[in-house]
């Protein structure tokens, strides 16, 4: 049952040899990897403005020149990945580019601030999706956060399918959005040349509290903190860097043409919204309340995104351009999630790989993706979603400081790979373009660093200092683990000489009563030929004792019977003691304890069985020299039902018989 | 830590052979049995005069009339159960009556009605008692459900530590109750005898809506469902027959005396209360805005209980007087639910050794108490009180039907059990005492089947239909457990013939690495000398395998190594296959799966390791002739851990030498 709702799900297994099947052209590269920057100038756009506004709608005048510094950002952080994706097309990205050339440390950073920031990514890029959703049928209003996990999880199934059929359903939204976008800030920038610019539905309104004449350091403040939350546009523009494995070849270089469409087409888009946007006199507020001139219940009612507005402003309300905006910058930004979606599980592949988290992520599931990481994902934004109520403004607080960490160390890695490089060159011709690379990664380091320090400010206080405690809990959680792997890894290596055999094997068998499991057991352990062979039982009850005593010598079982006498009325302890007490006859000696278990075929069945067994299995298993048997008995139950064959039915046959021919003897 | 946790809550562990210690005397037993039904004087009157009150206060003339009736039943079940306790000292009381008399089906029901009726008895108790708490000290009001689920986990706890100590500590306030209610009632009826009658402070209180001049069918379903709701105070009679072995010798007769006591004394409070509260006038209703004249704000004040405005008036408000029958009230009624945890874990227990539930439920813990039922009881009742806010009116409609169920079937399997002794019987002076014997059961069970039609009918639609629907869920349940423990009884048992023998024994070894673990594993499995030894690996990453190959070679280990393709990257299937292969090999032969296990020390290394290994040995088990061999290998963090000798550190060291010297050879 549950297996054939997985099936359903997430379709049918593939055979690991299809791998090579699910690599990525371009054109299906920039709508996977891409709609994330591309699709986050709907809300960046929104959120300087709603910033300046705070001071009063005074400071929109700020608006072109805190836009005009994000498209000069946009551009230098576009040209140093194109760095990257050449330098390093293995696809570590930032993580692998500040491992190698600033240490593992640095590295570990730059992972865990990215994984944070994955997590972000899913969560407002859904969110915001939603809000545009919201702004076309406002009624959804009151099902907000259900409807955002919702999709998360639909967006969850559809990447456990596999790669490339997500890249094929992702595809025509991302092509369509920007088609639309363009298309409106063309027809809206147009009619203003022409002398009748469209006027938003908002263009009149006030705010309050209005503050007039802020100087100095407060309009510096409001201007860097807009500045900040514009930045968010630049968010995702690493994941193609994590992602060059998955393009066809020659990778690199089809990864950096996919980089730079994207980077072109992102500022156009921006830049196009923003103009649009001032010229049309798009008004929001943080708080509807302090909208003077909303229609309706500013408590209830959903203020309508800078997209939905301009759409209504240039296609009309309600007209059907209006509602195909609306509807591909809705699925472009669901879909943006996407990029997370595909990035998250395999940054934690890598990680898992480098043993700095559970090998499980580097497990490839049923349709080859990282089926676990897909998983963690989609459960940490389910929760960060209905934690916020599905509020952008407020996740967004969270958002971009993890970015502009991972994007400073990753140029700070860059400038030190030039270094080396240079150190190692001659040819001038060559050392002139090895400069000019070390110059834009410089540049690009420098910017975000400075981008860094802003967020930090003026945002710590709003929401991202979680993420400042996130990220270093992370990183020690990463070192802990990659510690503990590699003191096991240390232990297990095997010594120079031989291996030490067990000189006498003593075969303990617990019984409870003489009944077919028992007689089953015994016989078991005979066939091994041990050195010893005993039957252990716990007496808890004096009457069970005698008769098992009885039943015993009715038998005529050529096999000594042991008594444990238990006076707490627990059988771990007393059969702990009698198997140490055999360790210490020889001390190569090895004990094997032989368990007889009912096999059910039900899971409330298990609870009616074995509870005790568990118990001391899982003491003796903490004792050197000991082997645990389980000899499992198959009550007619569990035979009759075809659970096993059921989940082997799920595969074809032809499918199966590779496995019998692969059969090879070294 | 947990351990430290709960040895401080529960105590030391007692041997088996303190079993003896913890019977009961007559004195103590009262209070542990008897304080359910003693303590049902407090609210039984309030019921009858609530539900009375729906019609109006003019119906209150009917309530001296409903009081007496239940007086009389009272009288008659507590004659019939001190029958059922000289015939059956065994302990199973209404259980076992029934089964024995009627069949195993009938006593089923019994056995699901009083398992329901003893939860219902702690949540109605326990919710009866903060109720008195909040009588006189309001405030508290807010957090009625967090202080009713408290008192519940406390009973839980001082139950886990045995029932001698429980007794102890419950004993007083049963006598302090008694003492008081009885002083309380003397003085009231004294006064008014003298021409002072005590005023409740509700006496002048009017109740709306008036319903003037019911009359016919109206009038007797009124009636009947006070009856029916004053008949809680019969609820915990029958705790006495089911705790038989609890008491000191000579059992039977110690139990029955200890039934007369309870019934005298029960009779005597109900009566007292019923009579003071008519001649005080005091008047309560089911919604508190009902009541008109009620002081404070109807909606978020509690109504104080009668007991406590009985109390005040005789003892005069917030007196000496006063706040020791509340604190007794409160105290006994709490521990009334006492009853239950006596009653519940030991039914449970007598139900686990029949085979109707699973087995834990007849394991003593570490205080020999039946710590499972102990849990389950206060679990359920804890939900129940949560869902039903911890109203006594609301929670009161689920109570009963179990009981009078139970009364009834019982009391017909007394009758029968007479007619077989008469038939039997010849004496004619023994046959005279039978016939009385089967007239007194006979009474009580036309009386009881009597008020079960009567509960059934005035009840069913305020929440009995609950009852109605988990007596038969809980029936169906246990005969399922019933049936699923017989069939596997039949299967286990051995044949006539001899124990087959295994032909040829084949170990195989399941291979990663050539890491320490594996090379015990290896060595482990030839200790055992088997007829074929083979490493296996299942291949799914091809450097892996080759690395594996090599280092095989490298080590000159004689033992071939064979690798299993798995085309979907899952171990599981491709092992089961090859030992699917080897099984078929011969009919008789025996497949010996050993994998090596690493064990670490704290549970979250555990999920860094072993995922796979423990899925394929749950399949593994459900073959036939396959062992499955868990070959540990305990990591430093592990051994270094001291965890196993904690836990049995707990424990005296004198209290460990008989394990040792217990040791006995058959």
């Amino acid at each position: 049952m549950l297996n054939w709702l997985k099936r359903v799900l997430v379709g049918r297994p593939l055979r690991s040899d299809r791998l090579g099947e699910t690599l990525l052209s371009k054109r299906l590269a920039l709508p996977i990897f891409a709609s994330d920057p591309l699709s986050s100038v709907a809300y960046a756009t929104q959120e300087i403005l709603l910033v300046l506004t705070l001071g009063g709608l005074a400071y929109l005048f700020l608006a072109p020149w805190v836009g005009l510094a994000v498209v000069v950002l946009l551009a230098v952080v576009v040209a140093s990945y194109r760095q990257v994706v050449r330098a390093y097309p293995s696809g570590g990205g930032s993580y692998e580019v500040a491992s190698r050339n600033l240490g593992p440390s640095a590295g570990l950073v730059v992972a865990a601030a990215l994984l944070v920031d994955y997590i972000m990514t899913v969560a407002v890029s859904v969110a915001a999706g939603v809000d545009n959703v919201i702004s076309a049928v406002p009624s959804l209003n009151t099902h907000r956060v259900a409807i955002c996990v919702g999709f998360v999880f639909a967006l969850m199934a559809m990447n456990l399918r596999g790669v490339r059929e997500s890249g094929k359903t992702f595809a025509w939204p991302t092509y369509l959005f920007i088609t639309g976008v363009l298309v409106m800030v063309a027809l809206g920038l147009g009619r203003a040349v022409a002398g009748h610019a469209p006027v938003a539905e908002s263009a009149g309104w006030q705010v309050r509290p209005e503050q007039v004449g802020l100087t100095g350091l407060a309009l510096a403040l409001l201007t860097l903190r807009a500045f900040a939350s514009g930045c968010t546009a630049l968010t995702g523009v690493e994941a193609i860097s994590n992602g060059v494995p998955a393009f066809k070849p020659p990778k690199a270089e089809n990864a950096a043409r996919t980089m730079l469409a994207m980077g072109v087409v992102a500022i156009t888009l921006f830049a196009g919204i923003t103009a649009l946007a001032l010229i049309a006199k798009v008004r929001v507020a943080e708080h509807t309340c302090d909208l003077i001139g909303f229609p309706g219940n500013c408590a209830t009612d959903p203020q309508r995104t800078v997209i939905a507005q301009l759409a209504a402003a240039v296609f009309g309300n309600n007209s059907f351009g209006f509602f195909v905006i609306q509807a591909t910058t809705a699925l472009i930004l669901i879909l943006a999630a996407n990029t997370a979606f595909n990035g998250f599980p395999l940054l934690g592949a890598i990680l898992a790989q480098d043993r700095y988290l559970p090998r499980q992520l580097h497990t490839r599931g049923d349709r080859l993706a990282f089926s676990n990481g897909i998983i963690i994902l989609a459960a940490i934004a389910a929760v960060l979603i209905w934690v916020f109520d599905g509020s952008v403004t407020r996740l967004i607080q969270l958002y971009i400081l993890g970015v502009f960490t991972s994007f400073t160390l990753s140029q700070a890695g860059m400038v030190r790979h030039w270094n080396r490089a240079l150190a190692d060159e001659q040819d001038p011709k060559v050392r002139r373009r090895l400069h000019r690379s070390r110059v834009i990664n410089a540049l690009g380091g420098v910017l975000t660093a400075l981008v860094l320090v802003i967020v930090l400010a003026t945002k710590f206080t709003h929401g991202a200092y979680l993420v400042v405690i996130a990220v270093p809990v992370l990183f020690a959680l990463m070192r802990a683990i990659h510690g503990h792997y590699e003191r096991v890894s240390a232990e297990l290596e095997p010594e120079p000489g031989g291996v030490v055999m067990p000189a006498r094997v003593h075969a303990v068998v617990l019984v409870s009563r003489v009944h077919r499991p028992t007689l089953q057991a015994l016989a078991y352990a005979q066939a091994t030929r041990p050195d010893s062979l005993t039957a252990v039982t716990v007496s808890i009850n004096a009457e069970e004792v005698a008769r098992l005593q009885q039943q015993w010598a009715d038998r005529d079982l050529n096999v000594p019977l042991t008594i444990l006498d238990s006076p707490y009325r627990e059988i771990t302890d007393p059969v702990l003691d009698y198997v140490n007490r055999l360790r210490e006859e020889g001390p190569r000696d090895l004990v094997v304890v032989y368990i007889p278990e009912y096999v059910v075929g039900r899971w409330w069945e298990q609870l009616l069985h074995n509870q005790s067994a568990l118990r001391l299995k899982a003491r003796l298993l903490f004792q050197r020299r000991v082997m645990v048997v389980s000899v499992p008995w198959q009550l007619e139950s569990s035979v009759r039902r075809p659970r096993r064959e059921q989940v082997r039915g799920g595969r074809r046959p032809e499918d199966r018989k590779p496995v019998a021919a692969g059969r090879r003897e070294s």
